[in-house]
């Protein structure tokens, strides 16, 4: 079946905010087996909202924004033209939108009344987020789903109640497997897979490595597919699903029982700011220092001035002492050292901008790694703290 | 006059990749004059790209994605098709396509020819970032202008080619102005300026803040409401223009001669990697500490044991105890401390979650500020870091 999204606003047309809605819509139909055909955004003028709405031809569109209590919310009232409905008051709904303002111990505004009404026949979608409730609309042999067009509104009305209708109408059951890699660019894994059927697999390349997608349909057994390539790409792959690194590692360290401590120097920050995302990670995170000047290496961490001289900050020696010293100083089972050249400047032809060296220290060994990343500052500084986050996963897995 | 943009690749709207090239495009052409009407997203397929290619009503239309070398890639034949123009080898462009491969040291693979055909009557855009050229084609009445998907080769030919045509098409010169504000919400700050005539004023809110967008064209003079704006907004702009607020924090330091160190809790070491995204910054950021346990608090900052028994470790005390301590240890001009609770868990009655306190300390003063953020964990840990950036803004200013 094909399906298509329209997304209504002129925030989204003059480019003042991109359109995740959109994106966001497009994977789950295509995950929910609907081939996606086109996504169309227009402007709040209804001029331009009902030219979209004629030229849907699709058995299903999803239609976000424009159902807000201002004057300039029209995609309700031009939809019902469109589709030649009359606007009916839903007491329900009024009475949902006024229990809302109620709580907060507020009246209802006027304007709100009109976020009550619906196209006669429509099917409403509750909305637990906000005041605009969803709506289905099935009309020329098309199914037509309202949307507003606040994202957390959106995906919540989409999943508790799209979804459901959704599935049906498909008939289709699509399934699909993420495996996440890091470490290996994406020809490389590709090569590694290159003699396997890819029909159903997706590379899906980023600053945080390759994800690798395999979708089927129901009767399809993918088992010895996804394992193949579970195989292949090895210890690169740190999460199945929707995972984050992050998450990974936390989920490690807790299993473990251990405590992590960073020494970052490149990353200024990021590592120990990833690790904090995650709730609850005060349970293993006891403490990070941004050792960013070498005194900052020497009075934080007990690097010895000597190394750094000898060797210069940006040195595996001195990942080694960072990621020994955080560990010992702190009293913690890991202890992770970062240092390298984010760049644009500070490069030289044999410590070029990308050069980063990691160390991990654990109660059973010390690692450090060499590694070269491409990019600007801001992408060496993501890639390097990737890195440094997955060798703490290889070292406590 | 009016504007479309047409952007093409299964990897759209399939949901893989969140489309930037039309946000880009929609914010370009609206500061260029232009009324985007519509952006539209299609898959590879040549039937889906005929039918938007079709349904082009506008004056100008852009058109990116699909002028790849490899067999799905069919935008300029389906043009081509479309306005009916045969396509012809353009000598100069093979040339450049084989210049480039020689550059790497690589033979041109046969399929890179077909990225040498034009449609007749075609104005060649250079590419000096990849190797298919853009193209500006008039047909019917429109401009069309074919450019390559690959964000960097887009931007790069828009901006060098295609905008001195839109500029002239235009007619218009529209210019326009950004005030970066923080730590005011939307709703007060309209209210501020709701005297005020804002046909030409767009309210902009973000997690850093709300930006204030004043646009004119030539022959109007804002500057006075300009002027009004920067007034009544007052100490809230941060910035003028696309500076981020960790470039103005570092423009202010480097000014004063005076160097940070910062001491983060819930945080988790955002700050320092905001602060040090900025190339340069090793200048005047000294160290970072991210003191998340309390042992941390006491050991590395010398926040006395009993301050955080009496106050708890998020209290206004701990914040203060955190600048100074990180400050004199560090021998730096500007310490910064930030304590708060992140969420989701954590939160009491009396202290719920996104509370947080923030301490600057400077050789003139110590401030600390009570702040009670709304959202998720990381929303709340950015707003903090947002928070502490724009204290330190303050007191160093």
């Amino acid at each position: 079946m094909r399906a298509e999204v329209i997304t209504v606003g002129d925030e989204l047309i003059t480019g003042l905010v991109v359109d995740s809605n959109s994106a966001y819509l497009g994977r789950r139909l295509t995950e929910l087996g609907f081939r996606v055909v086109r996504m169309t955004s227009v402007g709040d003028g209804p001029e331009e909202i009902r030219i979209a709405l004629q030229q849907v031809s699709s058995d299903v569109a999803v239609v976000t924004g424009g159902l807000g209590p201002t004057p300039d919310d029209r995609t309700k009232e031009v939809f019902a033209e469109v589709v030649g409905r009359r606007l009916v008051l839903d007491e329900e709904v009024l009475e949902g939108i006024r229990k809302r303002f109620a709580h907060r111990g507020m009246e209802m505004p006027r304007s709100n009344v009109r976020q009550a009404t619906v196209p006669e026949g429509s099917q409403v979608l509750p909305n637990r987020w906000g005041t605009a409730p969803g709506l289905h609309v099935k009309a020329d042999g098309r199914h037509f789903f309202l949307l507003p067009g606040v994202p957390r509104e959106m995906r919540g009305i989409f999943e508790e109640s799209v979804v459901p209708i959704l599935r049906k109408l498909s008939g289709r059951a699509i399934n699909f497997v993420l495996l996440r890699t890091t470490g290996i660019s994406e020809s490389a894994l590709c090569e590694k897979l290159s003699d396997l059927d890819l029909d159903k697999v997706a590379f899906l390349p980023g600053l945080e490595g390759v994800d690798v997608r395999v979708m089927w349909e129901e009767g399809e057994d993918p088992t010895q597919l996804i394992e193949e390539i579970r195989r292949r790409a090895g210890q690169f792959v740190y999460a199945e699903g929707e995972e984050g690194m992050e998450e990974v590692v936390g989920r490690l360290l807790k299993r473990r029982g251990w405590r992590i401590a960073t020494a970052e120097s490149c990353t200024g920050g990021l590592v120990g700011h990833r690790i904090t995302e995650v709730p609850g990670s005060s349970d293993y995170f006891e403490r990070g220092v941004v050792a960013y000047s070498n005194r900052a290496k020497v009075e934080l961490l007990g690097v010895p001035e000597e190394l750094i001289r000898r060797h210069g900050a940006v040195s595996p020696q001195v990942a080694k002492a960072m990621a020994e010293g955080v560990r010992e100083r702190t009293g913690v089972e890991v202890g992770l050292g970062v240092t390298g050249i984010a760049g644009p400047t500070g490069g030289t032809p044999e410590k070029p901008v990308g050069l980063v060296y990691i160390g991990v220290a654990t109660p059973e060994e010390v690692r450090v790694k060499e590694f070269r990343f491409v990019g600007e500052r801001s992408q060496i500084k993501f890639r390097a703290s990737q890195a440094a986050l997955d060798m703490v996963r290889r070292a406590v897995s």
